[in-house]
């Protein structure tokens, strides 16, 4: 119940199996819940946009990583804009939007804490700029875009004149990956999946040259489209994509690893634990996916003789740059400098099935569910 | 011929062919040359010492890399203490000690280049202080102790009660890595084949413990040795050690990667060009040898959710920093505060031999070939 006493109710989608390999919508259902009285510091968030992101299929596994698992049954979470609909907390007050991490769901009710930072913890929130494009603040100027500038800048480095490699080039990591290394003075060299991103790529973000990593002849039209080599590879694929690039890489080239999106549904299913027949199915299936010849005897020696960077990271461990990325990042989202690509798709309900798309690039854009 | 018209024969150990696998001591062979007249700007040098590394295993491979290969017939290149013996040259005088790349031979005449970086290229010499033991500036003075200072400092960056992993701990990379960790204040775990070498690990370069890899618990031991977890991982082995290595790494690791000796005999083969029956079969061993499960979707995974940094470098690129690490190294071990192992096998004609040893791990510190 909000302040006047209005009743509410809540809907969710819940995790309600832990997916084997590729998610099925079946792997999710939709759960009613009534939203409880506001009690005194707690506010009630009414949902007006949700985030997909590639990185949700790791917490369906019940593993071990840098975040927690998603539980079986609960609104799967992760960051939503928000509308503040009703307000028992001093520093929050009706009509306040807000980023938070409330997720697959209509209305939340929470404590909050108010950040400036990007929330990560379940209750943070962080207030946003009334603007005509809240949906924004999940892709451009929200943890993908924030990623993408941290991760360019801190360990790719690039020079002016130097080539740039990013995968996913149209989706929100990928295509600010490319803006910003264009604006450095660098050659911009996209991929993607389908000659339609590839076109969008160029045209509209303004990448050099986007390749089709669909195509038979994907690994030479990438050499070709890179005759001086890569200097900075910004990884958000791996598999094929990864070994395509790597024998371009130049001396002291920077990979700044960022995703594998590519794995998401193989790898982490040949590190779950405990068995059942089912799991061990999954499990020999993961095993032939790669009996095949082991590559990192390859990618060490080569690391040593080109003097290679491959770092990992997790923009969640560097929220305390977000204030300094929105303040060099909005104004030129809001002026047109930089562009971006959503893919609104509307209705909590189709949340399940969009999910599965993204894994597979059936999107085309930041995917984000209005509600 | 010298200023005395006196003349000198040049002993060299030439490349007979080139190995395939391990190398044996008939892939090598002795030549006798007589020493050309010094004509003006040159130098005679003879041969006090030169230096076994592993990384010539590489250079006797035709293929491409950071160095070209070695040429067949002629003698093995690398560095050596020279003594100048006659010259012809402003810069050098007879009686001067120098550091040069002049390898595998007993005499040499160049036109030397003199600079207080450590040489690289072919003619460039640099002098080096007068000392009872010219020897360590092939080993803990030198490129091995360098490598070691550059690559732990700049790349591992280890900090005040971090765990700091090193192979082949007795080895004159290792035994440095260990020291300078030590230093720092780290905990330092070394590795090192068998238990004569791990005992020397710990009572003489004061490693904390230094696990034995030809154990059958190898990897158990290793974990039990690490309870916080690995910080640093300084590579100079690869293969099965790394991967007894990577499950311990902790959260933002750093892997200097320095060299892959477990790889040397094998992997290079692999790339070999060219066809006959006999490359042929190397290669089907080579492939055989690698047909097992690919670690490297496990290996990128983790290096995103373990926000890890692996780093290859080749101490050649930084040679400008030579004269800053003899500044702060050479006082400690004149003072004995820094120790060094050396394995001195007397007499050229023993070159070959221990150069196959060195890659089975048959030495015991640095080796250096005495004249």
């Amino acid at each position: 119940m909000d302040n006047q006493g209005k009743k509410y109710v809540n809907k969710q989608i819940v995790l309600a199996k832990r997916p084997k390999g590729a998610p099925k919508p079946s792997d999710f259902s939709v759960a009613q819940r009534e939203v409880p009285e506001l009690t005194e510091g707690q506010v009630l968030l009414k949902t007006l946009y949700f985030s997909l992101d590639p990185y949700m299929r790791g917490r369906m596994n019940e593993i071990k990583s840098y975040i927690a698992p998603f539980s079986l049954g609960e609104a799967l979470t992760g960051h939503a804009i928000c509308e503040v609909q009703a307000s028992k907390n001093a520093e929050l007050k009706s009509g306040d939007i807000v980023i938070s991490l409330t997720g697959w769901q209509t209305y939340a009710v929470i404590s909050p804490k108010v950040s400036k930072q990007m929330p990560l913890e379940p209750d943070t929130v962080t207030k946003i700029p009334t603007s005509d494009k809240p949906s924004l603040f999940l892709g451009a100027l929200g943890m993908p875009g924030f990623t993408a500038y941290y991760g360019l800048n801190q360990i790719g480095e690039p020079k002016e004149g130097e080539t740039v490699v990013v995968g996913a080039a149209t989706g929100p990591v990928g295509s600010m990956v490319g803006q910003l290394a264009k604006q450095k003075g660098c050659t911009v060299v996209g991929i993607a999946g389908g000659p339609q991103k590839c076109k969008y790529a160029v045209e509209v973000f303004g990448f050099d040259a986007c390749i089709d990593h669909k195509s038979k002849t994907f690994a030479k039209d990438l050499k070709k489209a890179c005759p001086k080599g890569i200097d900075v590879y910004f990884e958000n694929i791996a598999g094929s994509v990864f070994w395509a690039v790597f024998p371009l890489l130049n001396n002291f080239a920077r990979v700044p690893v960022c995703g594998a999106i590519s794995l998401y549904n193989d790898a982490l299913t040949l590190a779950e634990p405990g068995f059942s027949p089912g799991k061990m199915l999954a499990k020999l299936r993961a095993i032939f996916h790669f009996l095949r010849i082991d590559k990192t005897p390859v990618l060490i020696t080569s690391m040593i003789v080109k003097k290679l960077k491959l770092q990992g990271f997790i923009i969640g461990d560097h929220v305390e740059e977000y204030d300094n990325f929105l303040n060099e990042i909005l104004p030129m989202v809001n002026s047109g400098q930089i562009k971006y690509k959503e893919d609104i798709v509307k209705g909590i309900e189709k949340a399940p099935s969009a999910f599965c798309g993204l894994l597979k690039g059936a999107n085309f854009g930041k995917v984000v569910i209005e509600i």
